[in-house]
């Protein structure tokens, strides 16, 4: 009976951390959930509404993203202090995704957005039950820093046209963006600049400088720095207020939110009887991917901090149900973000109940304030979304990777220029296509060293870079790649010119740095065996692991070497091969 | 001026190793050429009026393809016994290109045709001039059987509707193809029938046999074997013959070969004119592709047995002339036969010089003999295909792949399905794609050891395999693996559940079996030292390689562990780390 109980209590743990961590928290933690969950309320309503615009969709919906998707992560994610919700990369995917989908029309549009974070949803859980979490491992870290940056400078872009009341179609490439841009220059609207470029600069002040000047006015430092990240809610209430008092839609045709719809709309599944879900889902697949990786990403980083775990599987089902929910929410996909997730955990959230405070507060905005955000410019969430998405640039990391390994370089590299020229969605898929490629390449061409033994120890060395001993008739090869279809030709091309010299009766490879021979390579061995014993060489293999030797026995080429040419050590090979001169 | 001559020399014997070859041989060596030659020209003949029908093409056309293009490839190969001409597996890679881009019209499809021989020939020069020879080690040995097995069956499955007389569409799936000969089968003409299974009961019995009665006759086996292999002209003219004692096609309504327009075409490059290029590109791709890989194959066999050289980059450019030249000709792609080199190799080639006389004993017979081949009943041809390319069915060699390997096992049989199911080309993707992607899912669940010392040597084995020393401080941990993005999140928490054990104090990890470490797996090293370092246990690295530590150096993890905590070998960190202690 106990044990059925903790078994039990064992799903639970496993479905709903938080019951497990609500159970073992004391009042020291609420206080600091309460105050963390605060403090990214107060980050995110601004962060919403500027997302929902930069996904095309009405800015009430960022609101919707806030309260809902984030309650149901809250009880079922492996992560204390990942804020779930909307995100500036996911968000230009969906309207990458829903320009060519809905062709102008708004409603079929937001109809669009439903089924996108339906689909990621269930792609997610599927992802999660079956284990599949390490699919995305194949994006490589230089590839996702790549494309956060080429998305990050196209946002940026887009948002140029909102800061300074150009108008350009959404949905379009980098250059076409930049060209109607430019070609419309003469349209901008110098009171949509003027309110745009002041936000900005006042949001840059409330980074670095207003921390320092906090400091030096003796604030401590992590408070400095919580306060300076609430300052877009300060922005927006100052625009709000200049905005209204000069009339600047009227005066000065600026383009603002206008009306917003009060409270949350009932949770519906009426999204499930739409029409467009195959042709959304290889995009919904990208943004299941992408969200998924950047919440783990943010996830592992705060969990190490405090030497908690993450399980890469919960958190794939926790971010599908998110997602679901989402679309019963009648919003947009979300994820976990990035610096939104750092401020909660700077803040102090010590468990998702953090999380819970702030789609508490943010449903309470949607009730109480919706009617205040009439006359906000749109070029103020833009200036919020330039800022935000700013600090994602990063060019120093490209050099960084470059310096280090060229092909990751290239990778990193084609992947940002790939998301400006040819899409969100192209530019990712070639930057994974690519490292996979360069990888690929890589293997193809094998490492092979001549071996010596450094005198006085048991340890062979590659002749080229260490002093060692060697011996006339005794070749020790070395191959530091696993043996398989790709690099087999190359092998044997290697191995045969190593060969013609003449004074050679033995040659010995060692394969302490292969893991792997597949049927191509062992071919390829079979037939160099043969042809080295028709010319009077015997062939030894010395150093064979353990993985290795079990599929090699009972192989045609086993047989033939026999357990004497297959030694556990280069140095008993040599031992046994010396012997006759020595 | 004599070092300019000798270096022209070089040039000639690179691009026209026949010239070099002729001037080293003997009178000995041109009689056993004519002989060869003249063998292989017997077989051919029915062969390639074979291969066209297979093709789709008029029986002419493969006449053609065995004359110009074998003796452009006899100067400029490298090959001394490779056969060129039309082969099976290239023949119906054209059909299935062929007819959904002629749509019935036979003046279209030639032309078709010819394009496919010019941009098959184009793609070759290319990849040889840019010696991009490397690409087709992508196709691994499993994938390439699988898929020589399944284009072999399907092509059986197209000849048993013209052995039987009833007629399918041309260019369908195998499928379609098995449901079409079903819902057919009462339009069976019986005639045809009795040809067609006479002619294979023929040809198989003039394989073994033939040759055991002949050498039980007191023959030489050698002979006894060619001899078998010129059975198909004798079945030929003995069909042709006995067609038109009975006038078969009027009495019987047999489909037979027709008028055969005498001579050969005068070369022409009105191709250059048609459209259809970009269309057909694709599929010209992967022909080049296969017949790359097809002559590669039976000439690196061949070229080994007389330890000769084969140089990969020249047969891709001669390969390329002699296709470009197939084109000019007016017929369709050639690649080098595997059983007929084996043929012509047997029957004592020692140079090219045995392919010019093949292709002048056809080009004699294109103008002597075309009109005896009018009553010849195609089911005879069909015979011929289907008895030479039935050896090209590897089931055996399927389930020996298996047995080494379950990876390659399963490339190898979705090949071989695919090709049956998706058509040629699909399968082919299908079978290289596989393969690739078993092959990086292998690599991104390295092997990773616990290793000890052996006893009384300097060598370190897993302590699971074999009997070691281990120190309850120390933990030594070999990856048998490159460390790169597709497995550094697994390598991070194999490391982790490895370290969880509160003893240790110094972990080494021993990179013999890492060529490799990208940048996604630096910084996973660099977050676990942190980490390690933060909670008192230091980093070690062991036997890392030369390229590997080229790298490291300037990094900051070399920063971190300096020069003392890189070991040239694991038994110098051991006999390090346990001096405390000892």
């Amino acid at each position: 009976m106990n044990q059925k109980l903790s078994s039990k209590k064992a799903v639970y743990a496993r479905f709903f951390p938080l019951l497990g961590d609500l159970r073992k928290s004391d009042k020291v933690e609420f206080s600091q959930d309460l105050l963390a969950g605060t403090i990214t309320a107060i980050l995110l309503i601004p962060q919403a509404l500027a997302y929902s615009l930069l996904a095309g969709l009405p800015p009430e919906v960022g609101l919707y993203a806030s309260v809902l998707p984030p309650i149901i992560y809250a009880f079922t994610g492996t992560s204390r202090a990942l804020a779930v919700g909307p995100v500036a990369v996911a968000a230009v995917m969906v309207a990458a995704a829903l320009a060519p989908y809905a062709g102008g029309d708004p409603d079929k549009y937001l109809t669009g957005a439903l089924i996108l974070s339906a689909l990621t949803g269930f792609i997610m859980l599927c992802m999660g039950f079956l284990r599949l979490g390490w699919l995305t491992h194949f994006i490589s870290h230089p590839v996702l820093t790549g494309f956060t940056t080429g998305a990050a400078i196209f946002i940026v872009g887009t948002q140029l046209a909102a800061l300074t009341g150009i108008s350009v179609p959404r949905g379009v490439s980098f250059a076409v963006l930049l060209q109607t841009l430019i070609d419309n220059i003469h349209t901008y609207n110098l009171a949509a600049g003027l309110f745009g470029s002041a936000a900005v600069v006042l949001l840059i002040l409330a980074r670095q400088p207003l921390v320092v000047l906090l400091t030096t006015l003796g604030m401590k430092q992590q408070s400095a720095l919580i306060l300076g990240r609430t300052a877009p809610l300060f922005v927006v209430i100052f625009a709000i207020l200049l905005s209204w008092l000069i009339d600047a839609q009227v005066r000065f045709d600026i383009a603002v939110v206008g009306l917003v719809p009060q409270g949350l709309p009932m949770p519906s599944v009426d999204f499930l009887k739409a029409e467009g879900w195959t042709e959304l889902l290889p995009a919904a697949g990208m943004i299941a991917v992408i969200a998924y990786v950047e919440s783990i990403s943010v996830a592992k980083v705060l969990a190490f901090r405090r030497r908690q775990k993450i399980d890469p599987d919960q958190e794939f089902r926790a971010l599908g149900l998110a997602n679901v929910a989402a679309a019963c929410a009648g919003t947009m996909p979300v994820a976990g973000g990035f610096s939104r997730s750092m401020v909660n955990f700077d803040a102090g959230a010590r468990t998702q109940l953090a999380a819970i405070v702030t789609a508490s507060l943010v449903g309470l905005a949607a009730f109480l304030f919706t009617g205040l955000l009439e006359n906000l410019p749109k070029a103020v969430l833009s200036a919020i979304i330039v800022v935000a998405v700013w600090q994602l640039i990063d060019i120093k990391g490209l050099k960084h990777t470059w310096s280090y390994d060229k092909g990751d370089g290239i990778a990193q590299g084609a992947t940002l220029v790939g998301v400006l020229a040819f899409g969100i969605e192209h530019g990712l898929m070639l930057g994974v296509g690519l490292a996979l490629v360069l990888f690929l390449y890589r293997t193809s061409r094998p490492h092979i060293a001549v071996v010596g033994r450094i005198g006085g120890t048991e340890h062979y060395r590659n002749i080229h870079r260490h002093k060692v001993e060697t011996w006339p008739h005794l070749l020790l090869v070395r191959i530091d790649e696993n043996i398989y279809f790709a690099n087999t030709p190359r092998v044997e091309t290697e191995l045969h010119n190593l060969v013609l010299d003449s004074d050679i009766t033995d040659v010995v490879l060692i394969f302490s740095g292969v893991a792997y021979v597949d049927t191509s390579g062992l071919e390829m061995l079979e037939t160099i065996e043969q042809e080295l014993s028709s010319s009077g060489v015997r062939l030894h293999l010395a150093e064979v692991k353990g993985p290795v030797l079990d599929r090699l026995c009972g192989t045609q080429l086993y047989d033939r070497l026999g357990e004497e040419r297959v030694y556990l050590s280069t140095d008993k090979a040599v031992e046994q091969l010396i012997c006759p001169s020595s």
